[in-house]
């Protein structure tokens, strides 16, 4: 057996994990070979050919760190290739002819919804025999219950919240953390629990403005005179909640960002200093976490199960606590909001963060 | 309502997570009061009554904080506590006394199985109305599928692994790294697969020496002069698999612990340095990750919860992905071993490691 | 004695452990009395009076606390202090009055250049006792070698340094790192050479954007198709040096800071990706390192000793690894620049790395 | 030039930034040829040559990881090397010939006292011109005010110090921690000052147990019923002061170590559980702080410095804040003890430590 492996899509700690487990279990338990392939698919195309043959020794000290020794890139869908003119091709074919070339009788494609719809596609379409391993930082992918980087990004935000809290109780200050999350508020919500935020700002509650700053006014009238709020980068202000997409983006990007948008509502109605922090990319770089690491560990090696299996068109997954395989055709399916209604916001409310939809 | 709060047993990064929770929910929300029972049950006895009354200022910096403010002992289970005298009394009646002498409705009982079980007594034989939250860093109840405070005692194990990795590659040397679990080995387990250990010695599976060994000189075989060994405290070699715990108990002690054992046992068969740490408490302390901050604080509110269901005799876990009440009667049953047979052994083995049952 | 003791200006990690110090010291062994004072100079004026006594117990968990249990702030300068109307008037007379009805015999002040100077005055002109001791976490006040927080601050931004490594790699990104540093780059010069930055651009060194850019072509040139950035917050192009502090201001303003100048005077000249973080307030707080701990908690016993010794007028500081007293008079006046043909500079150009003057 | 490079002794984080930045200025900015020489001076011996050519690229994540590349060992010293025969032999001069058989200019050897006096031996017995970068995670050599690895060592032990204190306070327990120091306690000292210990016990000043367990019942008395006791390796009572170092190694041996030595005493004279943890070969891995990324960087620097100036027989050494070198012949001759009568020493007792000569 010989498999080529890819990374797509943004970062995510654990990526390196992933390849660690799946080579070590592919080469020495398996006898396989396997390739790994850089910067995601564009590895494959002719003019830009960059494989190499992975073996335990290029495993050395991949569990714990970050990022992704294979690269990755957001150069485009094979399907839609940006040309230099600026036109777009179906490039999708050559991808396939390079899978037959290498020899390799399929791919591992590590990445997120976009590298999984072109996994499955490239299989549909060109009949390259594809195995799937999500990968979202925000944890936001239906099909399973846990991506790993999540924790560890979360791990990242909490920090940040820990920090900002002293200063924050030092100066009376009302300090904005901006962490990931354009679609959805899971980081947001999770470092918030984690943090201690007096708010929580995310995508799937638009927030009034005048009802966070009623949470930040009760806090000084009981003698707490700052106030801690985590913004996801998709989160809009009420007004905004019929707006579509492009609009709720362009809103976004004049205030320069969610934090900069909750500053300029907040401040004529708060009397207190506010300062904001945008976290950006320093959450998706870092040693995974322990529990990212198992998780990918897992992943790894049930990637390499499935294709022993030959269980191509699959996807692997963690459902409620065990990995398994789910067709790819359901798995790039549906993105996992946060449960407006659910057991955690339930918890944050309980706990006093206010959501902006109630003081 | 009037309701106590108490810490039992072993302490476990996020107790203090699980009082600031019940309190802010119980006293802030649903306007009850709280009074803080210090020393676990002791704080109730007259001659050593130590009991305040807990609001939210008191959870400032709770949320983070390692230990728990309440104090927690061993002293004694109050059916059969040890007198001065030497001999053993029953003053669970007193403890029922207390709790009515203070005006409390019912108690809320964080702590392991032995607290467990003895909230539940309480409540049968003298009728005090309880609610339990499980606490074992070990994660070994079978109640619930995750407690608070094991992956913190995880990372805290995994960050010594992978400092131990950095000077035992310079040095061509075995380590060996001891972790809690006297019982069961998920700290080792998921600690050997977080942090790459080449073996994995755990209570559930005992290791045959040379098989240890053999995976030690396989590396060499490959250049890799060095290994690291996880072992649980309660592992012991295959020759001692049918003895009694007291005879298990007695061979670790004369060893000086499980490491201790496995270094005696592995010199005489390895060519290398052999070198043991022993982390003990170091692995109890500390700010608990956000996950565990999360998930503690998710278990003091649903404690609130139940008690104003009215669900006494009631006992929170998690049971895939959500947090609810199980009776005490039923939790408190069994200890859940690391299964063999199961997906994280497998993914252990897979990526190199072994249990000392095979090479 | 009676002692007050008071926090000014930004917080810096350690401030708690100078208050425990200095509290430890002068209640348990030299029986003095100390009254916190909150909120700088503010904290005297009657209409705001807020002192509390502080004792051995106060100070419990303090040494490892970031912030500061006495708040700080920056409301003004009491000897022009704005008032409601917009204009400002001359109340440091109230404060000397106050230290009288409080009857402290002096003033123990912990902050910066500005707070220092303040204290300095009011020895002088109302004849208030006074002990300063520095607070800089940009560690560029002359008077002293160093200051606490400063490393606390250099751990932080070497931390993001590291982490946003694993993700330009990853990426194949320029990534861009603002970090503390308005007037003096210390905290970029040391970060940077600790977190391996390729570019390094500091106040000290107006920077060529071309010769950054060749910095970054050169590493592509050798296969590092990643480059990382470090900016401190007053770095400004090379056009702007001759520029006056408030045009440079305007400038920065302008482009969102100087990750953002830096971005826009990068982006013509280099053909990759680039993005940029900005640490802010991230860096103020958290738990002090080890190092900041026992410079801090050096400094709080100096301060008694100084005190003890009737050294009025004095301020504490290390000077060739001993702390001792300088008298205020020369302490505040001078800003400590880094020495751009120092050592430190020349080492960070012989491992590679560029200030933008060369390429 | 051709220039040889080793590690000998017992690892240090921060021996890889030295050899990084030695690297990276001799090869790429001075144009010389590197030579990595494997497991201290042992690389060199005909029989186990290992010698490989270092460039920039076998550098990268050199700086941030511990450990070092090219291994390190205690397998003797040249002048009187251990045969298979159990007779020892002087093979210096075998190195030499190595030496000129590989065409190497000189040796850079970085290391402990041990590894600096072969060294320095090696050239004035064989002619071989060394230059000497020293190592010491003990930080106890006369000859520099600091040696990188220390400030990481502390940091473990710190973070060590800060766990336990959440579980001895939430047990009432008294907690001992050991740390390295066999012949001086400058971790010990630092760390307790870091940690906030309330009882420092070093080699320098033998302790007696009794004003230990005043100082733990003192405070027990003020209600704090916990204490935290830090205990170098070499720290003994004081009935051993006047035994010989061969006595007080059979001592500390048969308690177990200083900490077991500690507990021995100390129990019969404590009404409290006493426990102890040892956190050995977990303090010399890791990560580096970045302060010892910057000092292990200037000493590589420095080291090619002396290197190009032609200054052999020299060793790198801080000095009031500079780098700069050393005559070895000087730098290998005293061991620093902590001073006694040192402001450190004060300020510990100031905020209430005991060394145990005093309660």
């Amino acid at each position: 057996m010989r498999v080529g492996i890819l990374t797509g899509g943004g970062d995510a700690p654990g990526l390196n994990a992933v390849i660690r487990a799946f080579v070590k279990r592919a080469t020495v338990q398996l006898g396989w070979e396997v390739w790994g392939i850089e910067d995601s698919f564009n590895g494959l195309f002719a003019e830009r050919r960059r494989v190499w043959r992975l073996g335990p020794l290029d495993c050395r000290g991949l569990l714990a760190r970050g990022g992704t020794v294979l690269g990755t890139t957001n150069r485009g869908d094979p399907f839609d290739y940006p040309s230099a003119h600026g036109s777009r091709t179906d490039r999708a074919a050559e991808l396939a002819q390079a899978v037959r070339e290498l020899g390799l009788d399929g791919l591992v494609c590590i990445g997120g919804d976009g590298t999984q719809r072109i996994a499955w596609r490239l299989m549909q379409a060109h009949g390259v025999p594809v195995v799937g391993v999500p990968k979202t930082i925000d944890n936001d992918l239906e099909a399973t219950d846990s991506t790993f980087g999540f924790q560890s990004a979360v791990a990242v935000a909490t920090d940040a919240l820990d920090r900002l809290h002293d200063t924050a109780e030092s100066h009376d200050r009302v300090m904005l953390l901006e962490v990931m999350g354009r679609d959805t508020g899971h980081i947001a919500l999770e470092a918030g629990l984690a943090g201690g935020a007096d708010a929580i700002l995310i995508p799937e509650i638009p927030y009034r403005p005048g009802r966070v700053a009623s949470k930040i006014h009760l806090r000084r009238a009981i003698g707490r005179a700052f106030s801690i709020v985590v913004v996801a980068e998709g989160a809009v202000p009420h007004a905004l909640r019929e707006a579509d997409p492009a609009a709720r983006k362009q809103a976004l990007d004049d205030a320069g960002g969610a934090a900069g948008l909750a500053m300029a509502s907040l401040r004529p109605l708060v009397d207190a200093e506010i300062r904001a922090v945008v976290l950006g990319h320093v959450q998706r770089g870092g040693s995974p976490i322990p529990a990212d690491r198992v998780l990918a560990t897992r992943f790894g090696v049930v990637a390499a199960d499935l294709v022993q299996a030959g269980r191509w068109g699959q996807m692997v997954r963690l459902r409620h606590g065990v990995v398994d395989g789910v067709p790819l055709a359901e798995a790039t399916r549906r993105v996992r909001p946060v449960d407006i209604d659910g057991e955690k916001v339930k918890v944050a409310r309980a706990v006093g963060a206010t959501f902006g939809d109630m003081a």
